[in-house]
């Protein structure tokens, strides 16, 4: 083959890895900053996550089509084929980041003026805490190709799972303790599933490395910590006072 | 070029057409038993929509790599490449509306033992109805290439999402009139949300139809209804009698 197909090839693959490093870069300022806006009640920096949002989706298009056309000039094989569709694929889980963290800044204008404790958004910023570092790992890992780190982060999911459900057992206490709780509450719940799911994309790169080394697509089951995810908790003390028993907790 | 290698790449197509009818078909199976699983709280019929994912999940990335396969070896331009993008990116929303539908099957078997009033779960149930008929009517759209039909889906989406946030409201009024309607309705929440999410994805599936027919991605706003999506509501009446008065509604 001439040098200068290869060359342009080459030029072409590092295009790719250059737009998904930016999209890696605005996703994991759109999660930063909503969690930070959530945090600070700061709705100037929630309008700012909404509005880079746009620039996502833009890239997003373009590493599809570039990709595919890719593809459809070079045929590529082996490692270049992966290379190609992974990039399809991390682009397709960033732009659901910046859908999720567009979400969550959403919540924060429409939460802006209620009276909200603290206390229950830090659980929500540790949670966000982790999910960034995930984020940047991942980021990391697929830059460097580096498949032991991948697995790192794929492994450390069942921890942001975990955490998501003693969040959640903790929001619906709150609601049952207060009404003037609810409302914030289901914000806020919204917004902890919305974090967890950019965990979920994180490892969803995670594997995608993998099969980019590989070939190979995971197929044992993720280290979910889901079971309680899908707890209930059953009103006690002055808020169920005046009413029957509830059904118990599972 | 030779009839049989034209015969063949035809093969290759009517091929990705018929897994993503398969997938359709499985969706939409998936979806209207997730709600009627919810609506009769039958655990059985939710035990098998999670089953069902796994055939799902196994169908998209088959589709994926078929059509990967066929772009390298093909190289087809225009109508045909638009074909093949269209096959990965509309079996990516099939895989996700599946996803939609299990979760949905998973907080079914999280609630069968709480106490539910019909009433609430019917809203529920109108939303999905109104979905599982656009999922049809987008699925009909693509096999038969109809943009217009695909158009209608795409203008319709708005309805879904006016109904989600008349639930989301009245779901919340439920948690603050008895708190032992708390972990019931917040996962009547997600359920709902999950349903608009199903929603989004036919519009999805709309759009692709457009791109597939024109090579162009629609670029105007979306006809969606969610600026209440982030509405929040306040406490009235005797839940809130013991306490100081709540913050005002938006």
């Amino acid at each position: 083959m001439p040098d200068h197909i290869v060359s342009s090839y080459d030029n072409d693959l590092d295009r790719l890895r250059r737009l998904i490093s930016e999209m890696g870069g605005i996703a994991e300022k759109m999660t930063d900053e909503a969690s930070l806006a959530l945090v600070r009640r700061d709705t100037g920096l929630a309008q700012s996550v909404i509005v880079a949002d746009k620039r996502l989706d833009a890239l997003q298009r373009e590493i599809e089509e570039k990709s595919v056309l890719l593809i459809a000039r070079r045929q590529p094989l082996a490692i270049d084929l992966r290379e190609t569709i992974s990039s399809i694929r991390v682009s397709g889980d960033l732009e659901r980041i910046g859908d999720l963290a567009k979400n969550i800044a959403k919540r924060v204008l429409a939460i802006s003026d209620e009276a909200q404790p603290q206390k229950i958004v830090q659980g929500v910023q540790h949670m966000s805490d982790l999910v960034q570092e995930q984020l940047k790992d991942v980021l990391d890992a697929y830059a460097g190709r580096d498949t032991k780190a991948a697995h790192d982060v794929w492994e450390r999911d069942g921890a942001i799972d975990a955490l998501y459900n003693s969040l959640f057992r903790e929001l619906l206490t709150y609601m049952m303790e207060d009404p003037r709780n609810i409302s914030f509450c289901t914000h806020l719940l919204f917004c902890a599933k919305n974090i967890e799911r950019i965990g979920d994309h994180t490892t969803n790169i995670a594997e995608t490395i993998q099969y980019l080394a590989t070939g190979e697509n995971p197929t044992g089951e993720r280290p979910k910590n889901d079971a309680s995810n899908y707890a209930t908790v059953s009103p006690q003390g002055a808020a169920a006072e005046s009413a029957p028993p509830g059904p118990s907790a599972a």
